[in-house]
């Protein structure tokens, strides 16, 4: 039997908990991060608070294995006696919805295999696909996910918006939008890029750029620019 | 029955051809675009040519109705001498890949309300939903589609760099972007915003900044700026 403790009740302890607890090979208790506990009973102590905390909470914490789940944040920045290690949920959390760990890759990181490997033992209570990513990989990898899931939903904002001011529906999109996300399935991005940006098509985008404002315009000519050097 | 002529042999005519002929209640027939015929016994000629050769292919089409498929091209555009109108499938197609038109939004366009119900009445053979969309929405609508598709698809190939260059499977984070495209099925995408921009988390913006070179730095917060502009 394994015995976890989950600091946090913000969005990720929150779903951790209800799903860990599920497990009968497991012993899960939720703290609040404010509370005085030093967890010395416990196999691991996983610290859901935010990013700013870890260091200070991570201090009073005895359990033999302290991890954060912060996409951000060094493994070093834990500042417990024993050992240290970091279980990242890459996947966007919020409480109202429920959580589908199989769909929810887990980045995991620790100082030695005997903890790496209780650490795919979570994961494989959570049915998580789990991946070895360090520290260095692990910041890269979130400004990755800035990337593919902020910035792109910005793009959806974009089109929502030059919808809205044309009275055209923003659901006539829906279903590109969809469709551009199944291709990536199996096909890499840069592969799967089309439009005038990706052949060449000036006429297109000098059309494009008059119905913009000139703040729209430097964006859509930096990221056709993008496109062109990137693919 | 309705005669329906289709010119054209790329994507889109493929496509249309092959889900028109399964219906009893029409005739297609599919013509090469250099063919000359001017294809006078036939309801509706469907122009599915580059946007280039509308004009010169449109002069000699004799049929009561020309339409032609292109999101950029303006009605007028058209050169025939009897109606005209506007069938734009907003989709993107590639011939080896099978459509299924109850994903296809067609935008359709006509100067009278019976042409704009025999659009929609072809609308119903292929199970796609039909929007009224006159050609100047639709320039804007086209638009949007390159922010909502290209453009998005580009932040995904970005990410997909990122994860290449530190030894991170892009696969990690696949799931992601299908719940971010999943969300706005039901929420707005500026509803939908997340991320250190949406949250004014400056710290994590300047951690980003310095992973990457002065190009994306300047791509990075072009968007970054957008996002705290538009929601």
């Amino acid at each position: 039997m394994i015995s976890v403790a989950i600091v946090g009740t913000g969005n990720v302890g929150f779903h951790l908990n209800n799903e860990l607890a599920k497990s009968d090979d497991l012993n899960v208790i939720q703290f609040n991060s404010r509370s005085q506990n030093s967890l010395t009973d416990f196999d691991i102590a996983i610290l859901a608070v935010s990013d700013d905390a870890i260091s200070e909470v991570s201090k009073n914490i005895e359990s033999k294995l302290v991890v954060h789940t912060s996409g951000t944040t060094d493994i070093n920045l834990l500042k417990n006696s024993h050992n240290k290690g970091v279980f990242y949920p890459l996947q966007s959390f919020s409480k109202q919805k429920e959580v589908d760990f199989s769909h929810v890759p887990l980045c995991i990181e620790a100082e030695n295999k005997e903890d790496l490997e209780l650490l795919e033992t979570l994961g494989k209570s959570l049915k998580s696909k789990t991946y070895i990513v360090n520290s260095e990989q692990r910041k890269h990898l979130h400004l990755a996910a800035v990337f593919a899931n902020n910035f792109s939903n910005h793009m959806f904002t974009l089109a929502e918006e030059i919808c809205n001011k044309n009275n055209v529906p923003f659901e006539v999109l829906k279903p590109l939008i969809q469709e551009t996300t199944k291709k990536i399935e199996t096909l890499s991005p840069a592969k799967a890029q089309t439009g005038p940006a990706a052949r060449g098509d000036q006429k297109t985008i000098e059309n494009h750029l008059e119905l913009l404002d000139t703040y729209q315009q430097e964006l859509y000519l930096k990221i056709t620019q993008s496109i062109k050097k990137y693919g």
